[in-house]
């Protein structure tokens, strides 16, 4: 399905970094070199990362080139989020299997024939110490330390390796190796995917725009999605999983997830809010038409069907 | 001149970390590897440098060996003392010029014979991005902003380049790859010597002890010698100015050169230091004494003689 610029650009987006720049660039006709990178040592794909992944794929249906790159470097540091401990280095054929695992599910989602593969080590094999030289002191320690996760760590007393400053640097270089036009991220990847376009321009580049998509909320209704939580759905759960999953998540999660990770018309979206708020509805209606929805795009709609029937059967008898 | 260890350990020395250790390795008849790094970048050697560098002779003449490091990585880098900026690299050519007078110097104190020249591109120049990851990973961000230079930037908000926090780090590589017993250098080199004893311990090497001595102040009487603030003695000096430079610092300095850069004995110190609070002496005749000792050590006390016999004449008469 061929979706309107507007509309891409409009639903499910948290923040583009510049807008009217990048809305000038997609008229332009020009191929966009559209870039996201993951980390091989996590290598499941659930419904958080979807979010942005449908953003690939629609603009691949424009035309665009996606550019996806296998983190094998950054993924030895490790991004910090609350819980960071250097990790020990991948080998070659745990990255190897792990890229299988997850590009097998990235495929269900994005075009795989429009998708160029690249992997770090392609540039950071033969980077040497003259290069680290080079980006680190195009950043300083306050730059870094601004980013929200460092800078609390950092005031509570809390252990920053080194290295892990240099993992923005690292992603940051990655868009330059690439010449990425886009970067695509959840809003925790603003402060990473902001440091590429800097240092685009600092080598003297065009700084990539910033695509930046909302942080879906687990089925626990708090935090946001993560398999270290266990409150996520994968996309490769069966499909009675994933419907009983979705019927799972607080009432209050409905419509971010219709939003998200549907295509139910903007117009439907606001009747539905209508019907909730008038309590003209049963949210479970809505929530078996989202559970469907969702079913539907990772199985098929027969598979939908048959889940919705064994969930009557057995929560709802 | 062959002097005692009990002189050599604590005439002129600020710190030795750890010091009884120090002592007991001196003692086993072991040939000790003596670091010292100069920065290519600034190939002038003053009297402030002289202090470590005599403590290398003193203990070359007990049998030890020096291993001079020409440090042609960090010098592009640049070690932040308030002033810093990034340096553009400096060219082999530079480097290979900038050593050549360098050593031209430093063998006037230094015994070339017992020396072990080694430069950083040696181990550098292979050092790739896993190194520099394996290294970084081993030193945290609060550790290194603890270092008082780097504490008082960050507080007063003066941008630090991430490189700079990497100038530590290779400092104390240089130790692990020369498998240093013992680093010399002035007061303000601690925290980066105490890097390197941190890391070759990391790393399963013995770690090195650090010979710490006192910053000499320059001829104004008030900072520490330094080439930029003009405060400074040159030991390529001509005698003349040698000795009329030495004739010009305050005598509240005279003691702590005496005691820096001379072996004038400390019975024979304990001595004019009475003298002089008794005020049974003119200040200047000893400090004619130093300003002939001094020239004396990097010419010869014909010179000496010649320059002191210039100096009544034009300055005295």
């Amino acid at each position: 399905m061929e979706k309107n610029l507007e509309y891409i650009l409009k639903r499910g987006v948290a923040e583009i970094i510049v807008e009217e720049e990048l809305v000038r660039l997609l008229e332009s006709g020009r191929r966009l070199r559209l870039k996201m990178g993951f980390d091989p040592s996590r290598p499941d794909i659930h419904l958080g990362h979807v979010v942005a992944m449908r953003k690939l794929r629609d603009l691949q249906n424009l035309g665009h080139q996606v550019v996806l790159i296998v983190g094998d470097w950054t993924a030895q540091i490790g991004d910090p989020s609350g819980e960071s401990q250097t990790r020990p280095m991948l080998s070659a054929e745990e990255v190897r299997a792990n890229a299988e695992t997850y590009m097998q599910q990235f495929f269900k989602v994005v075009d795989r024939e429009k998708t160029e593969l690249r992997r770090q080590s392609e540039w950071y094999g033969k980077f040497g110490l003259a290069d680290v030289i080079s980006l680190t002191s195009k950043f300083t320690v306050a730059q870094l330390l601004a980013r929200e996760d460092f800078s609390n760590r950092h005031a509570s007393g809390r252990p920053i390796a080194i290295t892990e400053l240099l993992y923005p640097l690292l992603q940051a270089y990655d868009s330059v190796a690439i010449e990425a036009d886009v970067e695509f991220g959840g809003m925790d990847q603003k402060f990473n995917c902001l440091m590429g376009r800097d240092l685009q321009q600092m080598v003297g580049q065009t700084p990539q725009h910033v695509f930046l998509t909302p942080l879906l909320v687990g089925t626990d209704g708090r935090q946001k999605m993560s398999k270290i939580l266990d409150n996520y759905i994968a996309i490769e759960d069966p499909p009675e999983d994933m419907y009983g999953k979705v019927m799972s998540i607080p009432d209050s999660l409905m419509m971010d997830y219709f939003e998200l990770l549907t295509d139910v018309s903007d117009k439907e979206l606001a009747e539905f809010r209508q019907q909730l708020s008038a309590e003209s509805v049963n949210p479970m209606v809505l929530k078996k038409r989202l559970a469907r929805e969702i079913v539907t795009q990772f199985h098929s709609a027969e598979a939908a069907e048959k889940a919705e029937a064994d969930f009557e059967r057995v929560v709802q008898r």
